[in-house]
């Protein structure tokens, strides 16, 4: 049981219980308020570990009375909070609630580069499945960082931070204003990905210096502007019958090869 | 509008609703029928387009008005059924149903092993969604083939066609009674995908006489009988935090690797 006070929300109608709903919801309020939610026992485990402090803990009576993670994640809250199960299901965002929220503030990463660094740039990537699965391969790879355009999706929304398995409060993400002309300032070369049978395979290219791999929007692909701020383009060779990968796998295996030996 | 008649099926007690009802959702139904089904219209023209013949088509009223993909659909069906969009919802494993089912069986492959063959073997996976997507890569790579333990989930459930793009109708899909048996048998060298700081790393295996990435559950990974059958154990490298790559992401660059030039 945690030594911490714990503050009971008995309605729907707290002020708190609203801001987590609508944090849970809302993008745009994620924004306006510079915060984000994490849930599951092991996903705010995690983020605690890996430093990151909360701002507010939520938990369900039961977790409150049953789940030994509590009083770790109580440690790394500013404030703690308990309510009835019932309760909080409604502000769950998953099916089976584990019982454990936490408000957080997202990381705000000035991205310093490397040389020689490996980064991947995510164009109007817009499903947070996959900008999730790119994260958490990128981190798992060693990737230096992600560059988001402002129209990506939301790398602190739920389904991101969920996909990620928690990669998206560790690993570098920036969200530069201007998202080609950042790219086109880093002193790194710009690998358009595209699926056209002409451009280079990855295989052959030499990332021993490092760079930029960027990556399109699931079913448009690449801008025009984007192909012109990049150096080369460079594709995964398909033999096969189907006409392209999935976003996930085709950034995973681009990743795989900048960090290949 | 198809030239082909259509049966009106006007009640949830025809015994054809109620096979394809079952069809959608039990797995053992489906063995015992050898039969599957396949939802939505794109799966269904890359099916036909595929040669793949079905048994029947099922559309909703509003599809056999206004989608004109149905006449081509209905080329490729033996028996052709309309029925009430609120009945056709009730049969539809979609949010938002697109009027088109057909019923099919699944291809039965008798895999001949190519020599210097490159294949993965599945021995337990759970998740549909990720079957699916490894078939998609597996077919969009060159990979000539995938090999299922029994236990392994059902290639030919609505989720896993779906993931799959339509790939598990094309790509040729083993499931020998003797998983490890089978294995031993091929005149192929099999490589164990562990998550192991000692294995090779994958960018270290020479496959260009050919191989077999065997491949394991989710969370559990491979059977001390699985990795006892293996030749050699392999690894994707992993310097950053996270402890693991999703399995079809792990997959993917795994079959990259052994296509790549």
């Amino acid at each position: 049981m945690p030594s911490q006070p714990f503050v009971t929300i008995s309605s729907r109608d707290n002020p708190l219980f609203k801001q987590i709903a609508k944090l849970q919801q809302s993008g745009r309020f994620r924004k306006e308020a510079g915060l984000s939610v994490l849930e599951g026992v092991r996903l705010c485990l995690d983020a605690a570990a890996s430093g990151c402090r909360f701002q507010k803990l939520i938990v369900s009576k039961s977790a409150y009375a049953a789940e030994p993670a509590v009083g770790a994640l109580a440690a790394a809250a500013d404030e703690c909070f308990a309510l009835e199960d019932r309760l909080f299901a409604k502000l769950s965002d998953t099916v089976s609630p584990q019982g454990v929220i936490c408000v957080f503030e997202p990381p705000k990463w000035e991205l310093s580069i490397r040389p020689n660094g490996r980064y991947v740039a995510l164009e109007r990537l817009q499903d947070p499945s996959n900008l999730g699965a790119i994260s958490r391969t990128a981190e798992a790879l060693g990737i230096d960082g992600l560059i988001l355009s402002v129209d990506a999706c939301d790398p602190f929304s739920p389904k991101s931070l969920r996909a990620s398995m928690g990669a998206l409060v560790r690993l570098p993400v920036l969200r530069p204003r201007e998202f080609l002309s950042f790219l086109r300032e880093i002193p790194l070369p710009v690998y358009a990905c595209v699926v056209e049978k002409t451009a280079k395979s990855v295989g052959r290219v030499d990332f021993s210096g490092g760079g930029i791999a960027l990556i399109g929007n699931e079913a448009k692909g690449l801008s025009s502007g984007a192909l012109a701020a990049s150096d080369e383009r460079i594709t995964i060779p398909m033999p096969g019958r189907a006409e392209s990968l999935n976003a996930a796998v085709a950034a995973s295996i681009v990743m795989w090869e900048m960090v290949r030996e």
